[in-house]
C-alpha cells in the first residue's frame, strides 16, 4: 500500500482531534505496520498509544480493556482482521480463509458480547471469501481488508460529526450543560456521540461549560470525560453525580444530554446508571434532557424499555474504588450497570439522520424511512 | 469517684449497642482514667479506641479527624475539660480555673466551626467558676466536670432513643429504607438520628432493609453507616448515590430518611450534598421523605432555606477517592458540602418531641412551646 494513501485517510478520519482513540500505522523502516490504540485503562494518568502489529495483539488490548466502547471495538476488530491478512504467510486465498477463521475466532472470543465486534469481523470474512470466489490473490486481500477496517472507522465518525452538526443547534448558545459517562471520541471511533454533540456547539463558537458527572461506579467521567475534554480545551467542571439536583436547583443547568445503550420503538432510553436520576431531575427543573445515539441503537422489535434487560455487574466495583476498598469487609452492594430513562422524560434523540421528538413512535420509524427510500 | 457510679452510668449509655462512640474507662491499676474515642478514620477496615488520657490528647482526636459529628465533639468536649480538671496539679480552685482557661482555648482550637465543642466548653468552665465561688474544691470541680461530661453524653443518646421511637412508628412495617451520609451512633454521642430512627424500627421488630447511598465525595456511607448497620446486625446493601431512582422507579424503595445540619423556621432543610436529589426523586415516585434531626438543629432566627449559606470544601475531595488521584491533572471540580431541600418534599421533620408535618411553620413552633411549657 502507498504511504500517501495512508496519510489521506488518516487526516480525514483525524480531523482536528488532539487525540485519536484507534489510529493506523504504515510500516516505516524497520517498524511493522501496527493498529495503534490509546490505552483507556492509564487515562488519565498517562497517555499511551499501544501497539499492535498483529491480531494477537488486537484481541489481547480488547480482552484487557485497553480499548472499549461498542463502535470502537467494531473498528478494532476489522483492522484486527486486516492485520490477520497482512500478516499472513498462506500460499493460497483458501489456505487464508483458513486463518481468517481462525483470527475471528479468536478476536470475538475476547468479548463475546460485544455485537459491534462480532458484525465487523463477519464482514471482514465475507469481504475475503467473495475476493478469494473472485480469484484475487492473498496480498489484494489483505489490501482489501485493511481498506474495509478504515471505511467502518471512518463512517463511525462520520456518523458521530452529523450527530454533533444536528445535535448542536439544541444546545443553547450560552450555558452549562451536564454530561453523564464518557460518550466522547474515546467511546467511539472518534468524535463522540452525546459529548459529540457537545464538542460541535463549542466549534460551532457557542459558550459552553460542561458539568462532568464522575459517574461512578467506574468513573468514566471522572477519568475519560474530564481528559477528553481538557484535550479539547472545552471548559468543564467535574461533579460527583449526587450534586447535579442541587446545580439544577440553583438555575446552574440548562441542558442535559446523554448516550443511550439501547432505544426501544416507543423512545425509552437505557444507558449508564444514573442517567434515569438525571432524567428526572432535569424534568422537576424544566431542564431540556437529551439522548444522543446512532440509529444503531435503536431496536425497533423492543417495543419499550420494559423489554431491556437491565446487566448486573460486580459489588465488588462498588465497594471498592480505584482498587481501594472502602465498604466493611463483607459489605453487600447491589451494581445494576444501566437504567431506563422512559421517553416522556425526554426531549429529543439525536441521530445521525436528525432529531427524533415525542411522540417518539412515529418520529423514530420516520428516520429509519428516511435511511430505507 | 467510685467505680461503681462509672459502671452504672456507662451501662445506661451504652444500652445493646454493640460498640460505643465515646467511652469513659475509669483509673484501673496503673491505668489512668481516660477517655476512649472510636477512631473513625481506621474505620470500616480496623476497630482501634483512642486512649486520650488529657485533654491534650481529646484535642488531638477531634483535629485529626478521629471524631467527627457535631453532638459527639461537644461530648468529647466536655470529658476533656473534665480531664483538664482532673489531672491538674492546681493548688487552689482560682489556679485550677486559668488552667481550664487555656485547656478550652486549646480545645476549641482545635475545631473552630464546631458550635457543640465551644457550648461544652463554656459550659464546663461556668460550672467550674460557680463551683469554685461556692468554695468547692479542686477535686470537687473536677468530679462534677465529669459529671456533666456524662449527662451532655447521655442526654444526646437519650434525645436520639426518642426521635427513634416517634420516627419508627412512620416507618413500614416491612421495605426497604434508603438513607444517606451517617446519621449514626458514629455521628453523634450514640444511637444516631436517622440512622436511629432506623434502628428503633429494627429494634421494634419491623423488617426493614437499608439502602446505604455510599455518599460522596467523603463515603461516610461505604464507610460508616455499611459499618454501623453491619454491627447491629441491620439487612443493608451499599449503593452508589446514581443508583437512588433506578430503585424508587422499580419499586424498591418504600420510605426514605436523612439527617439534617441544619433547618429554617419554615422546614426547609440543609444536609449532605445529594439529600435534595434524593427528595426530588421521592416525590417523583410518590415516597415519603422524612428528616430526623434533634430540635437543636432548627434555626428559628431563619425564615427559610434561601438564607442557609453553603459551605464549599476543596475539590480535592471530588478529583481523589480514598487517597487515589481519579481525575487528569489539573481537572477543574466543585464540591459544595451541603444542599437545601425545600420543606414542600418533605413528609415530616422527625424531633425528640414528636413529628413536625406540613405546614411548618406552625407545626415545629408548637414542637419548641412543648419544650417551653
Amino acid at each position: 500500500m502507498a504511504t500517501q494513501d495512508f496519510i489521506d485517510t488518516t487526516a480525514s478520519q483525524a480531523d482536528d482531534s488532539p487525540f485519536q482513540t484507534l489510529e493506523w500505522r504504515p510500516a516505516s523502516g524497520e517498524q511493522p505496520e501496527a493498529l495503534l490504540l490509546l490505552d483507556q485503562l492509564l487515562l488519565p494518568h498517562k497517555i499511551v498509544m499501544v501497539v499492535c502489529p498483529d491480531y494477537e495483539a488486537v484481541g489481547q488490548a480488547i480482552k484487557t480493556m485497553q480499548i472499549r466502547g461498542a463502535p470502537a471495538l467494531g473498528v478494532a476488530g476489522a483492522y484486527g482482521m486486516a492485520l490477520a491478512a497482512r500478516r499472513s504467510a498462506a500460499a493460497t486465498p483458501q489456505a487464508l480463509l483458513a486463518e481468517l477463521e481462525v483470527a475471528g475466532k479468536h478476536l470475538f472470543a475476547t468479548r463475546p458480547t460485544a455485537v459491534n465486534l462480532g458484525w465487523a469481523i463477519k464482514r471482514s470474512q465475507e469481504l475475503a471469501g467473495r475476493l478469494a470466489a473472485e480469484g484475487r490473490s492473498v496480498s489484494e486481500i489483505g489490501d482489501a481488508l485493511l481498506e474495509l477496517a478504515r471505511q467502518i472507522h471512518a463512517d463511525d465518525i462520520r456518523i458521530n460529526r452529523q450527530m454533533g452538526a444536528f445535535g448542536e443547534e439544541v444546545v443553547p448558545a450560552e450555558g452549562n450543560v451536564l454530561t453523564h459517562c464518557n460518550t466522547g471520541a474515546l467511546a467511539t471511533a472518534g468524535f463522540g456521540t452525546a459529548l459529540g454533540v457537545i464538542r460541535a456547539a463549542h466549534e460551532a463558537g457557542k459558550k459552553v461549560h460542561v458539568w462532568v458527572d464522575e459517574t461512578r461506579p467506574y468513573l468514566q467521567g471522572a477519568r475519560l470525560t474530564a481528559w477528553e475534554l481538557q484535550q479539547l480545551n472545552i471548559p468543564y467542571t467535574l461533579v460527583t453525580d449526587n450534586m447535579a439536583g442541587h446545580l439544577m436547583q440553583r438555575g446552574k443547568v440548562q441542558f442535559v444530554i446523554t448516550g443511550a445503550d439501547r432505544i426501544a420503538a416507543n423512545g425509552d432510553s437505557a444507558n449508564k446508571i444514573g442517567t434515569y436520576s438525571l432524567a428526572v431531575l432535569a424534568n422537576a427543573h424544566n431542564i431540556p434532557f437529551y439522548i444522543a445515539a446512532p440509529l444503531s441503537t435503536i431496536d425497533l422489535a423492543i417495543p419499550d424499555g420494559s423489554f431491556i434487560p437491565i446487566e448486573e455487574r460486580s459489588a465488588a466495583e462498588v465497594t471498592a474504588i480505584a482498587g481501594v476498598r472502602v465498604a466493611p469487609e463483607g459489605a453487600p452492594a447491589y451494581h445494576p450497570a444501566f437504567d431506563v430513562t422512559p421517553a416522556r422524560l425526554i426531549a429529543g434523540i439525536i441521530t445521525e439522520r436528525g432529531i427524533a421528538r415525542p411522540p417518539f413512535e412515529s418520529s423514530i420509524r420516520a428516520l429509519f424511512e428516511v435511511e430505507e427510500a
